[in-house]
C-alpha cells in the first residue's frame, strides 16, 4: 500500500527531483503540493512546482502557494545556486494548470481532512507553511502521519558555519513544528552531501531517454556548475529527494531517534540544528535524524520513479 | 634557538603531557606555568601542575595560581573524566615546591616584561587567565609573541553538540582574547581527536622506562578508562599537548588562517567556536585554526620530550 | 494604543524621571520595573525605584531586584553625583510596597510571556539585567519588541575620555545584548547632554504644584548642584528620561540606523561605544543611535506625564 | 629670533603646505626634512617632499628618507584622498636635488647635534621616524626643544570612529614618543577640521600669483574634490600646516596642558588618542593638546609664508 503524501517545497533544482520521486514512485501517493518562498521568491517557486509536474505529465495534483517569507524574519533567497528564476538551465514550458485558489494552508487542511488515513508531509524548503498550518489549523494535526524535512545538519552548515539554508531562513517555524509533537525526521546536510550528482549518476538518468529525464539533465548540468563555482563541489549534492526517499524506501536512509533543538537566538549560530547524538544534554528524544544513506539504492529509487513519468 | 613559553593550564591528565612536552622538548624554553579552575577546581589544578613538574624533575619553573572561575559565568568542572582531584590514577607525590606568591597575572606580566624576546603563551584550559592579563595589564600585550589554545572545534563539541569544554566554560574570555589582535591559534577537537592514546602509543611511552613515563602510564590508564565509559572512546584523545606541538614543531600540525568567532548568547550553542573555513561570512580572518595533525610525528615529539625528563 | 513597557533602572535622580515618564505618559503602559546595581548599590536602587513610584501614587506595578553587579567586572558606583543613598536631596518616604519575590529575570520573563503583544524594554542603567535575561531565558527574546538604552556616546564620555558610565560599568552585558539581534536603540550622552535642567525647566515642573513635582524639584536641586561641582555643569543633564521619550514620542528624538560596537578590551578605552556614523568600517548596521533631540518637546512630555501623577 | 625646526612628513597635499609654512615663515628656520611612509608609500613621500621644496625654490634643505612603515604593524596608506602618487592634481616637476644619503635618523641626529640651540620637530605623518630616533639615538633627545605632531583627535576620528589616520597607522610610535618626556603638543582633528579650504581661502592664496601659489591651487583643487567624495567635505580641512602654526605663531592655536594616552590594544579603538580634558583619570598631565584655532590668523600665516617663496 502506498503512503499518501503532501510535498511542501521551494523549487529549486533539487526540489524538482523530490517532486518527481514523490509523483513517480509506486510506494507514494502524491496528494498535493504546496510552495513557499525560499530558494527563490514565492512567485517563482509556485510556478516552478507546476513546471516540474507539467514536464512529468502530472497535471491532476493540486498546487497551492503558501507563505512568501518566514514567520518572523526577512526572506533570504539563494539565486546564486538556482539562478534568477530558481530553475536555471532548461527552457521552462508554460505550466499546464493554474494554482489552487485555496492557498497552501487550506489546501493542506482539506487534503488532510479528506484523506482516508493520516498523510505524510515532506518539506524540502524553509518549513514555514507547515508551521502556519499547525498554528492556524491545529485541528488537523492528528491527521498528519509524520513530517520529514530536508534541512539542518548534525555537523557544519552551508550558509553560516553551523547553519543550513532551510533552517537558517525560518528557524522559528522549525521550532514550532518540533514543539507540535508530530513525528518528525530531519534529513540534513550530513546525509544529503552523500547524494552527489556524479557523472555516472547523470549518465544513468539521461539513459532513461524520456522528456522528464532530458529536462532533468539540463537542470543537473546547471546545478552542478553553480555548486562547483560557489562551493567547489562539481558533483552537486541533490538534497531534497533524500527526504522523500525516507518515506519511499525506509531502508535507504539510516535514521536515529535523538534530541533536536533549533538555535533561535545566537549571535553567530542562528539556525543551527543542535542534534544531541551523544545524549550529552540528557533531554528527551524528540525527533528522528538521518545519519546514513545507501547511495546506490537512493539513485535507484530516483531512476525508478522518473522512469515511470512522461 | 628555542621559543620562550608560558603554559596556562588546568591539569587534568592531558595538561600534564602538555607540561612535559613544554618542559622537555629542546625547541621550547618553559619560563612559567599558571593555573586556572577548569577540569577541576583551582586548588587541585594548582597542586597538580606542581605534581607534574615535580615528577619530571623540573623544580625551577615558577607556578602561580590564577582565576578560580570564568569571567562571567559559574565554573563547571569535569570530574567525570579526570577524577575528583583531577589526576585520577596514580598515587600523587607531594609537590617539591610551593606556588609563586605573585599569582598568575603578575607572574605572567613579570615574565613577559623581563624576557629578552616576545614569549608564546599556550593555554590548555578555559582561557580566563589570559583574558584577565590582557584586561588588567594591557601594556604587556606587545610582549606576547602569540597565543596557542587547546579548545573549541570546527565541527561538533564534547559538552554540548556544538561546544567544546574549554570554550564553553569561559566563552567571554575567548572573545576578549580574540579581540586583542594578538596572533592566535586554536587547536580544537577536530584535530585533537586524532591524538588517540592507542595501545601502541602507550607501549611506546612506557618503554622509556623512566619515572616520568611510569607516572604517565598510570595517568593514561585512568584517562582511557573514563573516556571509554563517558564517550565510548577507549583510545582517549590526548588534547592538550597538541597545542604545545604547534610551537615545538610547526610541521606537525596543519593550521589555516580563517575567521573564528565565539558564540556568547545562543540558547543552545553558547561556547560554539564558529570557524568560517569556507569564507561564507566574508569577514576578515582573525585566527589560525588547526585542521590537520601528523599523528606519528606528534607522538614522536611527546616521546622525545618525556625521554629528556627524569 | 499604548506601548507595553518594562523599565530596568538604577535610581539615581534621572531614573526617577524616567519612571515617572513611563508611568504617567498616556502612550506607554508600564508593566514592570526591575533594578540593577549601578549609580548606587542594588539595595538602594531597589528601594529608590519603589520610593519613586510611591511618591507618584503608582503602587500596582511590580518592582523586582536584579543583578547586584556587572557580568564580568567589579561594580563601580557614582555616589559623587547621586549621594550615598542614590537619591540625595529630599526626605525619602517609606515605599508603599515590597519587592516582587520572583526577582528581575523571572519577573521580566513572566511579564513578557503573559503580555498580549511584544513588550519594549527601556534600560537606564548598566544593561546587566537584560543580558542575564537573554542568556538565561532565551525563549522570551521574541517577546521583546525592542530595547532602548540610555548609555554610551557617539563622542566623548563622562567616566573616561571615551566611555559613558553605564557602558563602562558593564560593557560585556551591552555586547551580549547587541549580539541578540533584538532591535536596539542607544540614547547616549551626545543627545542627553541637551536635556539640560535649566532654571526655566525647573520652574515649569515646579509650577505643576503636585506632590510628585515637589519631590522632583528637591531631586533636581541636589542633582544640579553635584553636576556643577563634578562636571561644572550647573544645568545638569537629565539623561534617563530621554530613553523613555524615544518610545513615548518618537518624533522627539532623531535616531539613525548605524553600526554600534562596544570596546571590551582597550587599555584606555574599555566601555567606549564605537558608533560608525560615517560608515568607515563597512559593517552591517546593527542598532539605532540617537543623534538629535527636540528639547522643548521632550520637556513637554515630562511635564505632561508628571502632571498625570499624584 | 627664529626657531630652528625639522619637519618630518609624508606628503600628501597638506604636508606640502606645512613644508611651505616652515620654509617661508620668518619665525622659523627649516634645517632639515625627513619622510615617512604614511599617506602614500615612502618612495612617493620622499620624492614629494623634494618636489614641494623645488617648486618653492628651496633647494638647500636636506631631505632624507626614513621608515617605510610603522614600528609594529603593516602600513596602511590613503591613496583615496591623495591620489596614487600622493600629490594628485598638478603635473609634478623633477626634484632639483637628491635624497640625503644619511637617511632620516642620522640626518636628524646630526642636525640636532650641530645646532646651536635645541631644535623643534614637527611631525605631520605617522610619528615613526621620531620614535626610531629616540629609540636608536637617545643621546640626542636633550637637543629636541619640543615635538609638535599633527594627529589624533579629542573627539571622533577619520579612519575608525575614534581613531585619526596618523595615530592609527603607528600608535606604538606615538606611545614611545609620549613616554620620552620631551615636551609634546598634539594638533588633532578637533582643531584641524576648522582649517577649511573655503573658496575664499583658495582665492586669497591664488591671488599671490606666484609659481608656488599656482602649484598649491592645483593641489587644493584635487584635495577638495577627493575630500568631498570621501567625507562629504567640499572645503577640505588642511590639517598639517596647523601643527607648524603652533611654532610659527603660538597665539594662533589654543593649547591646553592635559593627559594624553594612546590606545594600543582595543578591539575597536586602536589608535584612539585618549585626551583627559576633564581630568577624570587623575593622572599627571603629559602633553599639550590643541583645542582652538584662530582661523583667519592661521590662513594669514600660510599666505605670508607662501608669499615669501618662489
Amino acid at each position: 500500500m502506498s503512503i499518501p503524501v503532501i510535498i511542501d517545497c521551494d523549487p529549486g533544482h533539487d526540489d524538482v527531483f523530490a517532486l518527481w520521486l514523490a509523483a513517480g514512485h509506486p510506494s507514494l501517493d502524491l496528494l498535493a503540493v504546496t510552495t513557499v518562498g525560499g530558494n527563490v521568491p514565492l512567485e517563482h517557486t509556485s510556478r516552478n512546482a507546476r513546471v516540474a509536474l507539467t514536464v512529468a505529465g502530472v497535471t491532476d495534483v493540486p498546487v497551492a502557494a503558501g507563505a512568501a517569507g518566514p514567520l518572523a524574519r526577512e526572506l533570504s533567497t539563494a539565486e546564486w545556486i538556482h539562478g534568477e528564476n530558481g530553475l536555471g538551465g532548461p527552457e521552462l514550458p508554460e505550466p499546464a494548470f493554474g494554482l489552487d485558489p485555496r492557498g497552501a494552508t487550506a489546501l493542506m487542511a482539506d487534503v488532510l481532512a479528506e484523506a482516508s488515513e493520516p498523510v505524510a508531509v515532506v518539506a524540502t524548503g524553509p518549513i514555514t507553511n507547515v508551521a502556519v498550518l499547525l498554528r492556524d489549523r491545529p485541528e488537523v494535526a492528528p491527521r498528519i502521519r509524520e513530517i520529514v524535512w530536508m534541512g539542518g545538519s548534525t555537523e557544519r552548515g552551508n550558509v553560516t558555519p553551523y547553519a543550513e539554508f532551510n533552517a537558517w531562513v525560518d528557524p522559528e517555524a522549525l521550532d514550532l513544528v518540533l514543539r507540535s509533537g508530530i513525528p518528525f525526521t530531519m534529513v540534513g546536510l550530513n546525509v544529503t552531501h552523500r547524494a552527489l550528482v556524479t557523472a555516472e549518476v547523470r549518465a544513468r538518468l539521461a539513459a532513461l531517454g524520456t522528456r522528464t529525464s532530458a529536462f532533468g539533465d539540463e537542470l543537473l548540468d546547471f546545478f552542478c556548475r553553480t555548486n562547483d563555482e560557489v562551493f567547489g563541489l562539481p558533483d552537486g549534492p541533490l538534497h531534497d529527494p533524500v527526504a522523500v526517499a525516507v518515506l519511499a524506501d525506509p531502508g535507504c536512509v539510516d535514521v536515529v531517534r535523538t534530541r533536536l533543538d533549533i538555535e533561535l537566538l545566537g549571535g553567530e549560530t542562528v539556525g543551527a540544528t543542535v542534534v544531541d547524538l551523544d545524549g550529552m544534554l540528557a533531554r528527551e528524544p524528540n525527533a528522528g535524524v538521518a545519519v546514513g544513506l545507501d547511495v546506490n539504492r537512493f539513485w535507484g529509487l530516483v531512476e525508478e520513479a522518473i522512469g515511470r513519468l512522461a
